[in-house]
């Protein structure tokens, strides 16, 4: 006990990508899957495994999704987490028509106060938000910063095969750049002209496809500029930034020969090397990678105000992986920043 | 001139992912693209740029490609290259039908192999093969091996859209094996059902793309249980990987809970953790990537007997990045594997 308690004392654990559904949401999605109306082979694919699947993983995932309540704060208890930053499963509310998606973000976002509500120690919420209507994401997210205490906004990658570094989604970074809370990029299965031959191979959900999806998206907007027009916008990336930090070098290299051949008329010159707007403006999560030399590879790279701790609640609720963070080499200071103190920053966390 | 010797003297630097093409390739290439009959995008995307520039960076990489006596040597020799370790650029032949492509690989493996006899103590061959006829490829590959001298084989990744996870080209990987010679799985753009979105933001080539295509062109031949059935072929990755071992943690977790949870048809138990063969069955080289971060940890998750020294000539011609590899904090022992012993292991040059 005693251990246990100057254990707490010395950091609270601080989980940044956690995630959640409303129960109507879940029902759309069987909807659209069963209409044959979707578009999107990525999504036919993860949920047509998660709402459709009787195994053990996809059973216990739909359940502990939908609560926000006993069972995921006992998960919680069970795991030493303090407190969740919690957001929209993948895809949210981005697979559906405009109408429906802003509806649902609305809807959604409420559900997620009211849970905050009634465990404010606990829960800390980001904000969804519908893409597909740039001008409503925008209103939304400022109502969930303003008015509802979100502390960030989710974005779970392609709206509809569109990417953020196409200028008609730059309300929503204008958006979060001026109420100072971070975009998480979060993965979502690769866009209808990426997925092919990922999916023939079983490689386009978590094992491959999520971080080629995601990496791409985050690297284009950087390359697009994003950063240059919004030089706070914090970007924070999970899987310990999709590999990115693993190519920092090459990312520079490569994007520097682009510019001086004048390859392509989408790349051109940033007032930054590459590396910079990944070390400066991205921070990253562990969610899912709880490995002692991936975990300090990138905060070596990147630095250790940049490297945070999340679990994946609830694909990846695995007490044991809880102990193999804990045990990650750092010195003290560099641990609670890890778990605690970063997670705080980056979120504003410390007026709560 | 004393310091120059006894670092000569420490190790020879052997480069292993080294490109050269037959003048031949270089107009048939033009001719393809001028024919209106390629249908490989990412193929007009690299070789639209590189045979159609007259950037510096084009010129330079198409007049160095095509030389194989002094001007390359020339460059090994103003940059402390003992050997090159020689492979025909990508896509190589691969983008050809199959006649056109079989009758080139032979022409290229003849061309190289002159100047092998030429230089032999600077230049060993690895054998360019026709996948599209794999029972050419496998008698092409065993020339080049026992007639030739040649010590492994080129594989410049999805061969007009098909990757060798697919078992119809397992004679290549059956042939590789028994002559005790690895295969280089080299990047070239993504094919066609995944370079959409990379390639509308200038992304397909060396700056991304060629790490989606050959990262899930090498997990695909490991889910695909190509190293269960060939237990002791050996695949060699550029760029240290194509970030592979970034994933090492990720890819064995998701593998298993795929698997637990019978998700698709195409993922089978294997007998081994996905890390498993990516440490026994797996090298990795520098190319394009000499950065001390990336380096060390590959050689911390991997093993240091399997991750090897590349320059990328011509496409990465730098005398600097040579001093920053040389400066990768490493024992003089490990140095040496790195530079100079594990090539001569793994290409089985202590022979030559």
């Amino acid at each position: 006990m005693g251990d246990s308690v100057s254990f707490i004392d010395a950091y609270r654990r601080i989980a940044t990508e956690e995630a959640f559904a409303p129960p109507e949401m879940l029902r759309m999605y069987r909807e659209l899957l069963a209409s044959g109306r979707n578009d999107d082979p990525g999504f036919m694919s993860m949920w047509g495994f998660y709402s459709g699947s009787r195994s053990e993983r996809a059973t216990f995932i739909i359940e502990r999704l939908q609560d926000l309540d006993a069972h995921r704060i006992a998960d919680m208890d069970a795991t030493g987490i303090s407190m969740q930053v919690v957001s929209l499963t993948s895809p949210g509310v981005q697979v559906f028509d405009a109408e429906t998606a802003k509806s649902l973000s609305v809807l959604a976002n409420d559900q997620l106060a009211d849970a905050v509500r009634r465990h404010p120690q606990r829960f800390v919420g980001l904000a969804a938000c519908a893409p597909q209507d740039p001008a409503h994401a925008a209103q939304e997210i400022e109502r969930c910063v303003r008015t509802l205490g979100f502390r960030g906004v989710i974005i779970n990658s392609h709206t509809r095969h569109e990417y953020l570094n196409d200028a008609k989604f730059w309300e929503i970074c204008e958006a979060a750049e001026a109420l100072d809370v971070p975009i998480y990029l979060h993965p979502n299965t690769p866009s209808r002209g990426m997925i092919q031959p990922l999916l023939e191979r079983g490689l386009d959900g978590a094992i491959y496809g999520f971080a080629v999806e995601t990496g791409m998206h985050a690297l284009s907007m950087i390359t697009a500029g994003v950063f240059d027009r919004f030089p706070k916008l914090k970007l924070v990336l999970g899987h310990l930034g999709e590999a990115l930090p693993f190519w920092l070098y090459r990312l520079d290299y490569m994007h520097q020969a682009s510019i001086r051949a004048n390859r392509y008329p989408f790349l051109k010159p940033l007032r930054q090397p590459v590396s910079a707007y990944l070390r400066e403006n991205v921070y990253v999560t562990t969610s899912g990678m709880p490995w002692a030399p991936a975990i300090r590879f990138c905060q070596e790279v990147l630095g250790d105000t940049h490297v945070l701790y999340a679990m994946d609640y609830p694909y990846q609720y695995v007490a044991a992986e809880v102990a193999a963070s804990d045990e990650v080499p750092m010195d003290a200071e560099c641990r609670r920043r890890f778990f605690q103190t970063n997670a705080e920053a980056l979120f504003g966390l410390e007026a709560h």
